[in-house]
């Protein structure tokens, strides 16, 4: 058994699947379906997809997780020479083994705003590189990638979004949005952007699934039809390829299904407003502020280490020599009740 | 809906998960894991794979895929000068999409025989690269992939498998096997390996789940503690590490639960045995004598289009201008009653 | 010192440079000229290529050796998911290590006939292709490899380029060209095939320097102007940006003066007519008719000993169990007194 | 003619060979050597680069340049899902357009101090990377990279390196020096590190042909034999194996004949030191202290483009609105009257 008497908010991708997503695939389980994303299911996602991004020549495909979907579509968006820009506190550029090198690409990294990039730090960065009489020495800018919420579980606005697409566009550089964590960005209050918005200004983002309710998978989503030639090829290549892809399709069909991707976050928004203000209202300090399911909080160490016994969070980074920053994480799966027992340990 | 009034025999991957596996999904949904395969599910499932294998110390590895494994594995286990042994027919050659070659590795093709290496070719091929004046310019075996069964549904004998790891121990070649439908061997009376055998004889294999049985997922085993240093690192680097590792864990926890493992195959056994002597009884030609859950049936054009109708079968190759093998494929889930209305069409 | 009593006809690389590219080394070796291939000398040289090529507008880059200008312009031409079409026997299948799926791209291989591909194989490899169900899950054909001379020092037709080159282009595939010894190719009379037909065919080709008459260089032509963008960039990628490419810019500056690329094989081609009359009048077998500069003489092996401690040839392959291929090559640099002593001990 | 009326000191390669380099070509022009390096010039010169070195086992290479030597021994040292620690101006991390990328491998950058990386950074690099709860997820360092003289024109001390080499060791990373320029480093007074020290503290390093009075050629030094198991095969791989191996091999030997690339460098030092006195004298101010043959000078804006007109200089960086870092090299090439000249101009 995996239970615990601590509390757990460690992740959130801790749990299985959204009741409704496996009452599907125990519905669906013993249908014939063709493979590799050719069955009615798949395809029935992807038409849900499209609709909800206002994107109706939208190519989707159905990957099994985040590193790989960024090590795929980077590789496919860039020219073998070119290099993907990101904060350098980017997924890509610290926490996946270097799958972006091993696809043959440099991270060319930039500084982070509590984990997002700044347009104009886009646009110098390539006009660096195109006025260094040195550049074709250099990895060229090949194209921008986001996260949306970020690491730091930040969101970018709507403005800022449309001014980086159009720095982006500007400059021929695809942008590129990963959206692990999508869902909650959607459930935000805060957040202003809309998936319309996205297949608008990205020339390919993904639509997170494993930290968002599925068991598994993110759909990849590149708006314009075909502006990735052989897709499925490349994704096959990487090892990518799903023989069972209508698992994933299921799934999403579920999640696209009367907007339950649009409501799946709202729990974990929920569970973290309440713990916000309850770390507030007990005078703990906030490292930055982010509205969405990760709590970032600074706590001394031996507090850290008091509260740790009674709630696993996980640790991100020391801040001085006696202070510690410690992420809280809510999701779908939060019950109100971890959340009463958490605020009660505070 | 995904019914279809036409029977389908196309492949083994087509359902979801056995219902037990489902059972246990549904069961640990809500219960908090570990994220990455760290959980306790995926290491009750080393266990139980570890002592089916007689290999105590083995390292245990649960991924998404068949080429994605192989592709991991064949790029752990190669220094980047060397390359891989394989049948000419072999997965990794043809039908990988370039996936080793994607990690920089040659295949090194051999002829097969009814999909099979044979030892004296492995053997052969090492001393004509060493006696080569030019070796240092070609590229260096490094290393033999099998499949067990093959792609031609057959089997490695015992005595046959015993050799060629005979062959590559001597020449230092780690000997990896492609075990993606291996529980359609293990259900098949003709079939004398056992997994204690793969164990001792191999380097590395994967035992499928994929096509036998789970949601998705196969248990990538390396007999030897450590004998690939790094390998999570690996598998991160190729995007091939599950966040909700449990999910796989879960899976081949209870597929090596009470042996379901070893009997999930007999139901496509039996209905493959069947439909071979329904054929046989019919004057149907088999291309190849092959026990397991595929069955390659030459037809004239004309009968292969007629029984297509009724019979969904996978196109494998002209045999001539007017003959064609189709393969027909059971699984776990084959339903008896399917056997019945296809032997009826015949 | 490195002289032998032995005569040796080994190779067509063992000898330094022409003199009259000597002279110009020596000439221009204090002046002061841009790095990277930028200096005037370079250019001079470019501009007469073109001129030879009758391709106005043709790109042109200095590399080092034969084994780099394949792999970074087959890295160039193909997309990372396409392969390479190339003679089983072909320089990139057999001798370059691993080079070219260095580059993460996979050789297709077809049949060789006496060393070169037929049009109706590349034909036929590109409709099997297409037609293949599963192509999407294979390497798609991306381009094809030939060279002229080939390995078995044998010529295309300007009938069979010219075929080639059109089923090329009737199926999109870019069309490259091994020179590594086209000086052999364009010194003998059997040969019809021109530097303006290679522009006019192939879509990038390189003209040899190593094995004729230069220290070390490899002129690549890409005859319509940046068809493969940021050339420049991948080449440096590669490794393979010479930072005194006017030392390789002298030579083919040299090389195409006063027409000396087309002289300069002259010596090797008559050498080798020589040789291969007195091996007929002495009744030896050739394995098969190759006009250029290299000769593929079948001999006892007890025969092949003997002669070998007076000539050093290079041994080819073993016939049967008695019999065996030596390779015989002249050069730009053979003497008559060579072929006279050679002729002297058959 | 390349000959321009303005001084050039825009860098170390723009005249071809070291006299008696040239003179050593000559000589041994028309001796049949052997092919790949296997030659007797090569082995000459790698037995009087071993005994420079006081490295009796010591494997030497001869590559064709500088970019091409680091990624083929980075490739060589690292295991696939190692990266590099380099200054974040290294030549690898900036100018070599992502070569060790195309390789697989992640450059990771430490702060520079004038070029140079200091010994505790590299330990707290490797330190934090160990301590990181995420390490797993992360490019393990695998190796450290240096270049002495650095790009900044800066040396490390004998004591600096040996405390590099001993943090290497401690934690297994091999450390590997880029010497480009080496014969700079060699001939300057505050340099007091020497070819056997390299050998000792380095697993890898390259002594500069290209920079450093040859035609082109690098001289791969690994001190301990078969450190690097197979690295001919490697290097062709890489395609970086020269046909005529015997042109680096001539140079090399006659580099290490009569200790000329100890006094090599002399030349470009004094009129270095020169230049620098004439700098200091009219009050110019360098933009830090190198004592190699790169000058480093602070300039108005306005003053630099004068001083263009007359003297060709490399654009270093804009260190504000005004003012802008120019780059002076001399080389073993600079004339005295050269110096005169340019000092006539400040």
């Amino acid at each position: 058994m995996n239970v615990e008497s601590r509390l757990s908010f460690a992740s959130d991708y801790m749990e299985g699947a959204h009741p409704e997503l496996l009452r599907r695939l125990a519905e669906t389980n013993t249908c014939k379906s063709a493979g590799y994303g050719l069955d009615t299911y798949s395809e029935s996602a992807r038409e849900k997809i499209r609709a909800a991004c206002c994107a109706p020549e939208a190519d989707v495909f159905f990957l099994s997780g985040g590193t790989q979907t960024n090590a795929v579509l980077i590789d496919a968006l860039l020219r073998p020479y070119q290099g993907v820009i990101a904060a350098e506190t980017g997924h890509i550029s610290v926490h996946e083994a270097g799958a972006i090198e091993f696809g043959g690409h440099k991270v060319l990294t930039l500084p982070q705003y509590e984990g997002k990039l700044r347009a104009e730090d886009i646009a110098n960065c390539v006009r660096t590189w195109r006025e260094d009489a040195n550049r074709d020495h250099m990895v060229m800018p090949g194209m921008v990638y986001l996260s949306h919420p970020t690491e730091f579980g930040t969101l970018y606005s709507l403005a800022e979004l449309t001014e980086i697409s159009r720095i982006c566009r500007e400059n021929h550089l695809p942008l590129y949005l990963d959206g692990a964590r999508l869902a909650y960005a959607l459930a935000c209050p805060e957040n202003d952007v809309t998936l319309p918005n996205l297949a608008a200004l990205c020339d390919a983002f993904y639509i997170g699934g494993t930290k968002c309710g599925a068991l598994f998978g993110e759909a990849a989503v590149i708006p314009r039809h075909d502006d990735i030639p052989h897709l499925f090829t490349i994704i096959k290549q990487h090892g990518a390829l799903l023989a069972k892809g209508f698992v994933a399709g299921v799934q999403f069909d579920a999640l696209f299904t009367d907007a339950l991707y649009f409501s799946i976050g709202k729990t974990a928004i929920d569970a973290a407003d309440r713990i916000r203000a309850a770390l507030h209202e007990r005078g703990y300090r906030l490292a930055w502020d982010a509205p969405t399911n990760q709590i970032f909080v600074v706590l001394e160490q031996k507090q850290a280490a008091a509260l740790s016994e009674k709630i696993e969070m996980s640790f991100w980074e020391n801040v001085d020599e006696t202070h510690t920053i410690m992420r809280i994480v809510t999701s779908w799966a939060t019950q109100a009740e971890e959340v009463d027992r958490l605020i009660a340990c505070l």
